[in-house]
């Protein structure tokens, strides 16, 4: 059976990062999906692992070649997921999991309608804020822009399939899990197993 | 918010029973709803507990007044769920657990388009004549008209939201939990939420 594709998505400053690694090292089986993007690398980020860092032509060379599953220009920077991966490790049976804004997405949504997208919700505005302020690596100005940005963001939550609150880590987590699990148990993913003992 | 009604069904031998009172020990806060029954009791089965035991006569007032949320006529036996405490307990904002036959659970899918299905299915027709055997309660006449039921059942598969092959209890269990996790996430249920930070 194809693995399932599970989208992580939600405003920046709702922790996608930390509730995806932490994802990973519950479910050892999947594969985390590698982003490829224009930006500057930030401090401990390793190419091929955090992400494919590309330049801007070789970027637009993909997106021209039907090579992007997805891809965004967020705030001038280019942000996109190589579909070849990711088809190729769904194929093999394992389920790949997305790390992405909401653009992005809803880009999913459209171009793998059989993929499951996920909502992550910081718990308020007031702790979005917070945390983007500790992460440290934004301008007062960005971090309005960001904060803006969720506003308008919010609105999209309804071509979601779950939202998952993310209070705790651990909690959020739990959810996900729950969600994967159950997506596996869904009649329409059944219809389509060859180990039916009925048919 | 309001409870789920987490219907739990599938042909006769699947494991229903088994199922539904491991699963009560893992949510103690979910409430497994008491059938109604026309059916002389089992050896060991309590009125009020394992089913109402009542008449005949009884049971079609009740569904003259609209009392029962399902009913079924299953080989000359009424069974049917009692509308009122499932409604109850869902206001109070507690799951409610159904174990009910495939005629039913299609019932429930009509009168509360809201009601999760989960179709649990023994792992093959060898092992669901083996299990029915084994409970020693049938002559083989009625074990054949089982085994014939549960061919014709299966065709029903498609009208539920989750299909759970029940090859260990255990497992079974773990994926109902999951899929009640997963459900609580749902975006619809979540638009639903005063809890909501976003509106």
């Amino acid at each position: 059976m194809r693995g399932i594709l599970v989208v992580i998505s939600g405003p920046s400053g709702a922790g996608k990062g930390t509730v995806c690694r932490a994802l990973i090292k519950s479910l050892p089986d999947v594969h985390l999906s590698v982003s490829a993007t224009t930006r500057q690398a930030r401090a401990g980020e390793i190419d091929h692992v955090h992400y494919y860092f590309i330049t801007r032509t070789e970027f637009q060379e993909r997106i021209a070649r039907r090579e992007m599953l997805e891809w965004a220009d967020v705030y001038g920077d280019f942000y996109g997921t190589p579909r070849e991966p990711v088809d190729r490790i769904l194929n093999q049976g394992r389920d790949v999991i997305l790390e992405i804004d909401v653009q992005g997405a809803l880009q999913i949504r459209e171009q793998m309608p059989e993929a499951v997208l996920v909502f992550l919700s910081p718990p308020s505005f007031t702790e979005l804020e917070r945390r983007l302020r500790k992460r440290g690596t934004d301008t007062d100005e960005r971090i309005g822009q960001r904060l803006d940005w969720a506003h308008r963001e919010l609105r999209s939550f309804p071509s979601y399939d779950y939202v998952v609150i993310n209070d705790r880590v651990e909690a959020a987590v739990e959810k996900i899990v729950a969600v994967i699990v159950a997506e596996k148990c869904r009649t329409k993913r059944f219809q389509l197993l060859d180990s039916n003992p009925y048919t």
